[in-house]
């Protein structure tokens, strides 16, 4: 399989600490147009869980979302 | 490979529409406790892609670091 290489372009903040370090960035995958990313990682990041890329339109609508909830 | 199985406990809003509809939900996979979810969806919801799933204090933690975020 073909070595996925990834840039921490900016990061924004940690989610949550555990067994991955869940952390919001903006990320460089394979070279490609960076993307907001939300996944865990360890804490060299030389490895990384699953997770979800979001383009700006759709990181707005997340926070809009969250921002009607009661939590 | 088993099935899995998904039950949307509550449908919190539509993060974006394309090949898939991007949803953020409260989904119990399996019968396991509810977590918050964040993935794509077919229209009638029997399939969907890879997402996340988020606990409230993670939510919160990605809902405090996105209205730090000049979007």
């Amino acid at each position: 399989m073909a070595e996925i290489k990834n840039e921490i372009v900016q990061h924004f903040g940690v989610i949550s600490q555990g067994e991955w370090t869940r952390e919001l960035n903006l990320v460089s995958w394979n070279g490609r147009k960076e993307l907001y990313d939300i996944r865990g990682w360890a804490d060299d990041h030389a490895k990384c869980s699953k997770g979800i890329t979001l383009n700006k339109t759709e990181l707005k609508s997340l926070r809009d979302i969250l921002n009607k909830m009661e939590l």
